[in-house]
């Protein structure tokens, strides 16, 4: 696929939804599959499926549709998963752990080197088969193996500082599951946040706008 | 604030992320901020911060800014904090449980009131505080309770069927971790997803192009 040098960020963020849907069909044993088809399975118009992927100069055949494996592959590239990206986590705290335990980072193109924390009790452990290390060994382990990311699960107070840490020590990109809006003054070096919370108030939000509905039919029936 | 009955979900998925900014500057004594002074901590413009607040009716004075408690506790109204939702958790694995140990539902507005399992080594204990019962139980209890929303981190080959049970329970948003896209097909119902892989596939792409960008100013420099 050609790239176009400008793509919104909404596509950019569809992308990913697209490689996992794609992969699913793959699982599932789909071949080829229609832009509707795609949409339907995705809650999106035909039409938008086929103007995100033009953005990527990706584009079926009338009557024909999409390759499944093939248009997978190509946007695997986009993302980046064959670019062989590593990963260190900091902070092995409950959901370090959940995280190192249960994420699969290989299907995302991520080999996950190695984890750090200033808990005594986890320095020299091991979780999942991934060596725990004492956080000052940090910057000297992110500097000679060129690691591309530190995902974030430190306490929020040591959030900043140890984002600034990671940046100093070379990565390219920091996976912020802290819930503190890091700054990153950097140039070229990338933020990704999960935060739970925006997820959680944005479902409140929804139900309630929900409820007032409801409550709306009920008053006028 | 009076809300307009069309509001986008770029808006609506900031609205959130306002909420967590006003509640960092409350705590930092910050009492006014301009529209640029907010914008700035958010990385958005003024003129941005303007419009988006504009949709629900809210509007600073000139020159004077927003008053810091009022806009967030008028965002939160609008967000539904003080709506008094109540949740329970469907399974309590490593995921789960770090979320039951280490998530703010109060400072989001939720009561946690329960989490199941189907594993016996978790049946009848609790997580911090928060009872485990068995799975066959949940219908039941959200039934009697009006449980409004459903957590689900089981794992992904229930996590369809675990779902639709949550529903024809009678929950109203079901907050999915399972990584699995969940369709629900019953109208008024919310399914709100945490998909950690369309976070890491959009930080890897956004590195990639990075890498890309600098590989291209090494050979032209």
């Amino acid at each position: 696929m050609k790239r176009n040098a400008k793509v919104s960020t909404a596509v950019i963020r569809r992308l990913p939804r697209y490689y996992r849907h794609l992969s699913e069909l793959q699982e599932d044993g789909v071949v080829r599959i229609s832009s509707s088809g795609l949409g339907k399975s995705m809650g999106l118009t035909a039409s938008q499926i086929r103007q995100d992927l033009f953005c990527f100069g990706g584009f079926g055949q009338q009557g024909y549709g999409y390759k499944v494996d093939s248009l997978k592959e190509e946007i695997g590239e986009i993302l980046g998963i064959s670019r062989g990206h590593t990963l260190v986590v900091l902070g092995t705290g409950n959901l370090g752990r959940a995280i190192i335990q249960n994420f699969r980072f290989s299907s995302n193109g991520f080999r996950l080197l190695a984890a750090f924390d200033v808990n005594p009790d986890m320095v020299g452990t091991q979780v999942a088969g991934v060596p725990v290390y004492h956080t000052d060994e940090m910057e000297a382990f992110v500097s000679s193996r060129q690691v591309d990311v530190g995902l974030l699960t430190v306490p929020i107070a040591a959030a900043q500082q140890m984002g600034d840490r990671l940046v100093r020590a070379g990565v390219k990109g920091i996976w912020n599951f802290t819930n503190y809006e890091l700054t990153c003054s950097q140039p070229g070096v990338v933020v990704e946040s999960v935060h739970f919370s925006d997820s959680l108030l944005t479902l409140s939000y929804l139900i309630s706008q929900q409820e007032v509905l409801e409550k709306t039919q009920e008053e006028h029936p």
